[in-house]
């Protein structure tokens, strides 16, 4: 194994963005002979002072380990590395982590796309901000060979935290991670929306934060409960009913309207709603929007 | 003060959907001398087994105690009960508390009325969900005149948690309800269109609910974090740019559309993104957006 005594461990990190450099910084720490390249040059300087090695191309750096972990904007940006010539011939016979995100299809097509040169493939998703990486609060959702995975999960430890394999489909991982940053993204969202909405009514983002953070502790517990109703078909609306959601959700549309912020996310939301309450569902529970989304 | 021992304390409850019952329950088991009124009849059948007092009208229910909780759907239900002569008149000279959910505009209009009409007003909301009353969790947020709070506030604490005064502004309360309602139902709103996409990709709603809990264990601290670059009027986007977040939302409509899953609020969010992209912003924070949404 890679990470015996006898072979140090070895990285290259493709892609120095925020999540990259934080990558490549938790390999360093940890004492991973570690290599970086970056589209952009220069972005390598701290890393490099910290005992990185700054590759001159991208086939170069992949050459230098027997894993290389990418992490760029998107597919479109790692295709656009991966899939020249010198590179994908430099990755043959290496293992390839894609911790970029995208949508599952584009994991499945560059694990077709690896299977054909010859590139052992591994797609994978970080679900935790950047301070997280080389902690314990950092998350990785990992997908394809269980045991490619096996086999690099020493130097993947390096990274800190938690580490899930989820499966051997290799687009299961992008799969959790969609639906995960769609609740993220939604959620940051509203919140955004919330302190302008706030503001106008002169309540500062100090003043309503901890409150924010009160409904935030409030939503694991639901998410569990509503996970809990959408499997089991219950649907309950017999704590907060979907007709008393669209009253609230109205609300929220008009004292924002009211004074002149666009109320877009919201509309849609309550609209989704509605249409579902429309359908007959007024008196179940949220949860049942979930099913009214899935129909066929 | 009405809950000294020598006269023991009473509270009317109006309205008996499942918060109305929870407050009304709440009150009941404190030993606070409990009256119940519902517009549909027989709602209070287990509450008055528990020892509450069911009343033939909502006049004679308001009539029954100093001091009357209300929890209705919106303020067009309270006005549609309050607002009739005999109940106002029972009213003149008590106080009343409003805990149903609306705008800001609306509970100000209630204070209004209520000050005409001889009657002492507290607006009010309740931000925890039924199981929560009565226990620590539970969270209460109150405006309007400070004396006339802490006159009733020890009847309120039998609904145990955390009760806040926001100010004298009546219509304080809910505008934090508005933003906090704002954060709850979006993110509800990501969580059940996440769960739908989860779906079609073969990820059950109990496999994906323990991550979805991890997000919403990053929300809190992140919320924080926002409202100080809101405050501060910093935006970083060091750890996680615009730009790297439209293109994460790109993949969830695109995912979800693959889908034939309707990803309407996506699109609004990734569109408010967008524009605060093509205003200049890609490299700042997500915060950025809440300064945008709020440009006159
Ligand atoms: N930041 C976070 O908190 C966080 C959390 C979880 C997951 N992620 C994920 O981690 C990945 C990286 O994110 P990030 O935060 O580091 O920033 P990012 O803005 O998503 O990605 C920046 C990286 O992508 C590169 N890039 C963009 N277009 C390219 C192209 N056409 N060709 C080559 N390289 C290209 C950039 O190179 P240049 O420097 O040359 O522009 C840079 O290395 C993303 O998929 C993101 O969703 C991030
Ligand atoms: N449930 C929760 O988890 C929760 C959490 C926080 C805050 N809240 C807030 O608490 C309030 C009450 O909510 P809820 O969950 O009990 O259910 P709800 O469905 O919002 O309200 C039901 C109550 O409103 C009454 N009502 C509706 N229209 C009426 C009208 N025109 N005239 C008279 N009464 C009318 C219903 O009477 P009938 O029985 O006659 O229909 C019932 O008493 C809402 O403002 C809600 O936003 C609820």
């Amino acid at each position: 194994m890679s990470s015996s005594p006898q072979s140090p461990a070895a990285v290259t990190v493709i892609g120095l963005g925020p999540m990259g450099r934080a990558l490549a910084g938790a390999f360093v720490a940890a004492g991973v002979r570690t290599t970086v390249w970056n589209r952009t040059p220069g972005r390598d300087r701290e890393l490099v002072e910290r005992g990185a090695t700054g590759a001159a191309s991208a086939a170069e750096a992949v050459a230098a380990s027997p894993l290389t972990v990418v992490s760029l904007v998107n597919y479109d940006a790692s295709d656009a590395v991966l899939r020249q010539d010198a590179v994908t011939a430099a990755l043959k016979g290496r293992t390839l982590v894609n911790l970029s995100a995208d949508t599952p299809e584009r994991s499945r097509d560059t694990g077709r796309w690896a299977a054909e040169h010859g590139i052992a493939y591994l797609d994978g998703a970080v679900m935790t901000p950047t301070p997280t990486i080389g902690t314990p609060q950092a998350v990785f959702l990992h997908s394809g060979p269980e045991e490619l995975y096996r086999e690099h999960r020493p130097v993947l430890d390096a990274l800190g935290g938690t580490h899930t394999h989820l499966g051997e489909d290799v687009g299961r991982a992008a799969a959790y991670d969609i639906a995960l940053l769609d609740i993220f993204w939604t959620s940051m969202a509203g919140y955004v929306h919330a302190l302008a909405v706030a503001g106008a009514e002169g309540v500062s983002p100090r003043e309503l934060a901890p409150f924010a953070q009160g409904i935030g502790a409030i939503l694991p517990p639901l998410f569990q409960e509503l996970a809990e109703d959408v499997e089991g078909g219950g649907f309950s609306g017999e704590g907060n009913p979907l007709t008393s959601a669209v009253s609230s959700m109205a609300h929220i549309v008009h004292a924002s309207e009211a004074h002149g912020i666009d109320a877009g996310v919201m509309r849609a939301a309550e609209g989704l709603a509605r249409r579902t309450v429309g359908l007959g569902h007024g008196a179940d529970g949220f949860s049942r929007i979930a099913e009214v989304l899935a129909r066929r």
